[in-house]
């Protein structure tokens, strides 16, 4: 059977995933109880986790186009794992969820299905790059080597600060948060740093 | 009257409902009650009915790729029984939350609902082709024929499987879910299959 | 100031409106009180309204797509009155919640408010058109002149029947539902004989 | 590392958020409580929050499509300002259904929040700009000198509009949501006067 779908449907139906899964995480976001003005100060682990998911599916969705910019044709079976990888980006309003409601309780929980969630979206994310990567597989016949190693050496090291921050929630929730908006925030600066050299 | 939407535009269309009636299974995710540990544990039915909805979606949506890769233009009567068929997809998130809800107490009359809809998604879905396919109406001058007798070979069986799942609901909500979890499982290894080829 | 936007941008975006609204319908989809398989079967007002309003928005979507296919540019106004027709279009999920939930119990205010709707949709589709078209304002050079006049011509009877649905909904709000319904169903018939003649 | 996203590819996901942000808008109009038809016109709260709030995403996408229009490419700094941006523009939801429930009853921690979270946005979008044009970094070589310098100089007074909205709220939530109401139909209609220019 002819399989015809391009790199740049799939990638126009993950950014609409990943769109989709960063917006709905605002229906999350409560006022806590209390008056109007002490309910919106209060809420803050609300904002924290829209904040902290909103960028992390941001650099996600970020780094996957990084891997789409170096594949030239996709199949059936990357196609699969690709939906896969989706499945888990578009569970993380959940975790989220459960993150601000719970995190003024101790929050451990809450906190450690977190970590789970993004540490499984970044082996999802590993998987999916070394099936494309893999003797070259589905990489463009002018794919850049520097970006080509540099996706495939980065990942690593990013499954282990996850792996970390879940495993810190067995601490304290509020120490696994810190590490969760430090990694969004190193990204999102090492991200930015890039644009500059 | 001149007919001016080309297939492209309404794949688009259509990719768009896929990914966020697939994004908005989360939402129908939660906690069962208790603690926060043994509310998570306990929610793997919102778990296992978000995992095979989402799976099941992604599957449909890549076969729905496959057909549009053959056709070459459509028509008003084409894109009529489209967005029948997007209604029925987009209805795949009610179903999915009454299965998660039900499925501990029996769930005998959600998983025939269940089953149900993606058995008319399955309909719906073959009505598609068959319109675009019937002499060769909508196809285009270079379509695969062994891909379109695939097409055409593949949708009894699939049908045959969603109705089988649907009666086994009488007997049983657990056996049922685990058929449609099994025919979910099926697809994504039969379609990475394909891609090794 | 120069104004880049194109038609097709617009439309897109436009698009992705037309089907998160569609999508975002089944969330106010809800089983009725008693038992699963009673509360399934007795939420048919659910069921009517969600696919009257999928359709119906399916219906407006692809008239939308043929005004765009008539134009080749499009200005600031353009532009405006196109984000006020998407702010009713979008609107279109709050009546339906709201038919789904009072139908049984009468359900004539929440039939009026459905008409009325429907009725500002098909004015703003009607204000659209008619600024896009006066004088051949937006139009391409090559724009069929068979289908701007039926367009033109459309657009009044078309408000003529959400009109009289709606007002239909003082004296029942089953006789509204029945018009809304019969209105939606006429549209699919006619515009799939388009595609065969 | 190559950095291959195009201006398209990041236009079309930030188009995928601002629609879904304001087709979620819808989700949190609620009757109020009463009988249906009393219900339905005590809403207005909620019916002004969510007009004011789409029309003014509406207009903030216009504006953030003329940046795109003027630029050439795109670095990972770039990338992230858009990403915070968006984030602003997701949230809008929150302080939108806050704003609606809060209004009858003085609504002035509501309102303050809500001119909060647009002067943001406002703030965020000449962050985004500034960068881009900031000795022409991210400009197309045919950038029209007329739409950057109109661009650059209508950024202040926008964010002050929205500051002095934001701060009105401290005197009166209606005074500030007739002040927010007032912004929007001032760009809407400043906007359609371009376009007949």
């Amino acid at each position: 059977m002819v399989w015809a779908m391009t790199p740049g449907r799939l990638e126009a139906f993950s950014d609409g995933v990943f769109a989709i899964a960063a917006t709905l995480l605002i229906l999350d976001v409560h006022r806590a109880p209390g008056s109007v003005a002490h309910g919106l100060l209060n809420a803050w682990p609300s904002y924290t986790a829209y904040a902290i998911s909103f960028l992390t599916i941001g650099i996600i969705w970020a780094n996957h186009n990084t891997v789409f910019s170096q594949i030239a044709r996709v199949d059936r079976a990357f196609l699969m794992i690709n939906v896969v990888f989706l499945m888990v980006v578009a569970f993380s309003p959940f975790p989220t969820r459960v993150l601000a409601s719970t995190l003024r309780d101790g929050g451990r929980a809450g906190a450690f299905l977190y970590g789970l969630t993004f540490t499984l979206m970044a082996i999802a994310y590993g998987g999916l790059w070394l099936y494309a990567s893999h003797d070259g597989r589905l990489l463009r016949d002018d794919a850049d080597p520097k970006t080509v190693s540099g996706i495939t050496r980065s990942f690593a090291p990013g499954s282990l600060l996850y792996v970390t921050a879940m495993l810190s929630a067995l601490i304290s929730g509020y120490l696994a948060v810190a590490l969760f908006a430090l990694i969004a925030l190193f990204y999102v600066f090492e991200s930015s740093a890039y644009g500059r050299s």
